[in-house]
């Protein structure tokens, strides 16, 4: 492997459990064939600012389960979108020219990205500047294409399956209708593998719009049945065919002229509210944040130490342009390019087809 | 103790982590001196129908860290509010005699009731027609005078500081500006104890109002000190200066002529967007329910079983119209009504001074 | 698919979390395609004696995510083990006669065994018989082929995990060499991932035989590195050179004339506690069944979820003599012998790779 | 409060949760006195070597549920215990002598030690050289007497009913009889109270000794009632009749010439394989250090922040020689001859009483 190596790491993008276990997987794996890591302060600001130190085993001391990043993070681009009519592009800021002077200056052979879509896709364009780049994908959404998981989507699935089995006891005790608002812009893996995980019995994600009536019909039907209570999962991104399939969006004026502070999970137990059938007020809890928090389960720790490692690794084998992907068992490489031109990575059919099956959806 | 007595039981208001603890003592202490009991469904509502069967051991095995109530709840009310002017009076219903018939038809020597205020309330009202009733406080809300804590109330501050563990990552790591709106409509124990406990930097609570321009200098005195997050949290019924001292109500409009969709951790987000200086857009996490749900805390399961322990003592030894009540580390009979006449119990104010003395308010 | 069917259901081997989530989602898919579901009680006694009963949705309602299985289980093999030489055979008992009656008596048209590989082994030779079975393997070892994944072992890694945070507070704290004995006869799957997952030091698993000595060497070289704490994960079944290579018993007469009453952990203690160079008086934890207890992770309730459906699935196909198998991120059906063939499952051999690559061993 | 005042600082004993949140507390609430803190390293041993630094709130930032301890504890004792007779007299060693310098090199007004009874009995030691000393009561075993409730305890009980909830789950499904061994050497506590909150069905104290006949019969006893499973909870210095009351010692040659590797635990299991009648085979579980471990609770915070503040406030008023104390809902000084005097706390009868009352004992 010839001289020792230097590695740069930064890590961007909203923050989910497990990337602090994925530096400390590089720090060590970097260890046992010598090579050096600087680590980068708050996603691409530190790397264009020149913010970083040298990063050792002490420093990754004590820090494989804690959520978070240590590193920080921000919103800092590079690069500057374009739209020109249908086309995207984009275009290089000053800040590449600043990239380009610390890599020099701290004599790195190697990035190591850790992030979301916005992040790797810096990544993937900084190779154009003769700048070697691998990505690790991190991103509670799960919606990177290329591997099966991310970083931190396991961990979020805790604590929306923690969520419904505090809502279970007490919907369950008190008759309760439950609306649980939980991420998902654009995307509906967390609703979908949360609410499966949990046993919602109301099952809303931002891929297929929604109508109140068709809600609660199913509501009806449960109460029919006997059931005095029904958990709603909704994805924040859902979208009601009452508002022509638009998001509902914290701030804006509504279709009904309401400044809507609330999100969609408020929207809806307003709506339900007024169908007086249902003879249950809805009670609206909102996950937010916690999504992004708390401690890394063994899945998440294990799947960002083997794609720390194997990062180190493909740095070391001379590639770049990469980022880890986890398909099946495997850690593979998987080409940013084509990562990213799958990305949103679509729901998988055959959960929906389950959910369908016992009569969730 | 002469004949054996037969207990009725009952659980009511809304639930709270530790409840079938108490069931289960109270099923397993009156085993041991040879009482039965009758556990009635869905709060006064079972007791009004005769709704109910009796219970044994098998009945309580493996609930007692389960949370709800494995009894139901309700709010029927056999009691009608009636306000004069000032004055407020509970007017027996007809719901009244149907108690008193379903209490001759199972031949009830007493009755425990397990609830809130209103619980009580009804339990207390009840002896006037010659019903043996005890009381056992529940709720998250702590704020039944005569006992240091109701069962459920540590239960809820696990939830409050797991969030706010979680929060702490998140923000930390993403500088960003987080909101945790918690119960409490009209009472700031699980506020002011919740937030102590886990770390909050803001505390808002209903028995102060607060301005917005506080809390905006807070935040701006932390960003000061390089603390780039902040996390505040806020009772739902916690009154803003700005609103007279008014509670945000969920679904009013407000005074800015808004639906409020979402409640008073919105309206702060709302109002905290638009100071520039805090350059930091807020999020808000509303946990609601969760806080009613979940495995009760050691804490919890211990106080449910010595109050449920004391209250087949207290009927064997013929009381009526108490509660049980902590008192130190002592379990003691509280007569109902000077418990209801104190509640809500006011915040510790030993409590606010501590946090006041740590930076916390 | 023609008239409706009838399966029996039954659970069998050691528990593990996740089981009932199997069971919900069998009863729920079954209900979906107007099939009637019998749950058989303990196992292959239930089979035997035709304990059972017919299950619904509110049987299954509320389990989603409790631990054991509500069918129960047991040892009861209709089969008896026949050692020839080399030569293994199993041989019927008369309970196979016994399952046959039931089997007619029922009307079963298939029958979805939930076990380790004792219990899809019996399934398997019950085929012989012209009895229509299938399997959904569940293990916290890990170790049945065929499958990625068994229901159960991403929860029991959860335990090892959670132990491994907590034993690392103090540890750190206290400058203490910590034991942690996890399960695993056998099959190192527990110890590696949790260990790997936790943040272990040593790792010992019954697939490699170990020295006392190069334990005792690792601890040095981190105590010469200024960590003045270790934590050493063993597996139950790990075989020490020093007892050339045999397992410590517990209950038995070892090596050394003593009586083991602790297991292997306790084992190795006693051995460190002689190497006067560590300067630190070792201590043991022993996990137990606490791993095979407790709530089933978002990973094994969407595990058993998808084996329950696609077995009732497989049924409806007229599959017999496959179990479900996770290869990647699809739900297979495998066949029986193979699986069986292939069990115990050898540990992944990368998995030790990227273990020993960061410094674990 | 006349100039600004420093205090020292240090952690001593085994560790427990909760210690963290206390640390920074004192550093919050010093500040608002404007008072300095010096922390000093692994107990007394920082004080005798002058190893510490100053602490600010960046220092204690993120630590509020981090269990262990930030400064590091150890077993140094500055003075030797000497045995005459009956008699027992602590004698300073040339340690004591170097606090002394450590004192005034760094201009100490006060020390606050927070540790168990050697800690505390170092700090009533350290007063009759004019040193201003102050405790905090932590330990998991809550045998401090002068307090309802040490730090740590609360915790470690949490540990213990999240066992005995998981064991409960699978010694249900599979019908066995698990022993639990809990921490607990001359003090019940956490048998006691962890056993009521989690259920167990035998409980086994150091206070009391016990004979393997009683536990035979309470298990044979549950058999006949159709119960097949039980949970023993033992206290590792629990004291079996058969062994005259002695406890069972790891690694020593016990009555029966065994040497005893595993503790109580094991030795409990072994004589009840060998009663036929109970026809299972109990299994053990240990958890030891796990007990010191992990996030402190809400209650532990809370006692923790209340008792920083208070001994900041009491060392302010010029108080010495006295450790904070719960007593109700108050937190006092208590001198802390009178604590050590009392030290063992005896367990609360009233609880034990409880237990028996519903049938466990």
């Amino acid at each position: 492997m010839g001289t020792a190596k230097t590695i740069g790491l930064l890590t961007g993008g909203g923050d989910s459990p497990g990337i602090n276990a994925a530096l400390r997987a590089i720090v060590h794996r970097a260890l046992t064939e010598s090579a050096e890591v600087v680590g980068f302060y708050d996603g691409w600001r530190g790397l264009v600012e020149d913010e970083g130190r040298n990063l050792g085993p002490s420093d990754v001391s004590g820090i494989l389960h804690v959520g978070g990043t240590m590193l920080g993070t921000s919103r800092t681009n590079p690069f500057r979108k374009v739209t020109e009519g249908e086309e995207v592009r984009w275009e290089p800021t000053d800040m590449v020219e600043s990239i380009k002077e610390t890599w020099h200056r701290r004599g790195l052979d190697s990035l190591i990205a850790i992030g979301g879509d916005d992040t790797l896709g810096v990544a993937h364009r900084l190779t154009r500047y003769g700048l070697s780049t691998l990505g690790i994908p991190q991103t509670i959404d799960n919606d990177i294409a290329g591997t099966d998981y991310s970083i931190g989507f396991h961990s979020a699935l805790v604590t929306v399956t923690d969520a419904l089995d505090k809502l279970h006891t007490t919907a369950h005790a008190h008759h309760r209708l439950l609306i649980l608002e939980v991420m998902g812009r654009d995307s509906g893996w967390i609703a979908l593998l949360g609410g499966l995980a949990g046993g919602a019995d109301v099952l809303l994600v931002p891929e297929n719009s929604f109508s109140v009536d068709s809600v609660e019909q199913k509501i009806k039907h449960r109460l029919q049945q006997g059931k005095r209570f029904s958990i709603v999962v909704i994805a924040e991104g859902a979208k009601p065919q009452e508002l022509q399939g638009r998001q509902v969006s914290r701030g804006e004026v509504d279709a009904f002229g309401h400044v809507q502070l609330g999100g969609i999970g408020y929207w809806l137990a307003d709506q339900l509210k007024q169908r007086e059938t249902l003879e249950m007020t809805p009670r609206v809890t909102v996950l937010a944040y916690l999504q992004r928090g708390g401690v890394a389960t063994p899945f998440d720790r294990l799947l960002a130490t083997r794609f720390g490692v194997a990062a180190v690794e493909f740095a070391s084998e001379g590639m770049t342009d990469v980022m880890t992907g986890l398909q099946g068992t495997q850690v593979v490489p998987v080409p940013l390019a084509s990562a990213l031109a799958g990305t949103p990575k679509p729901l998988d059919p055959e959960l929906l087809r389950v959910a369908r099956s016992i009569g969730l959806s």
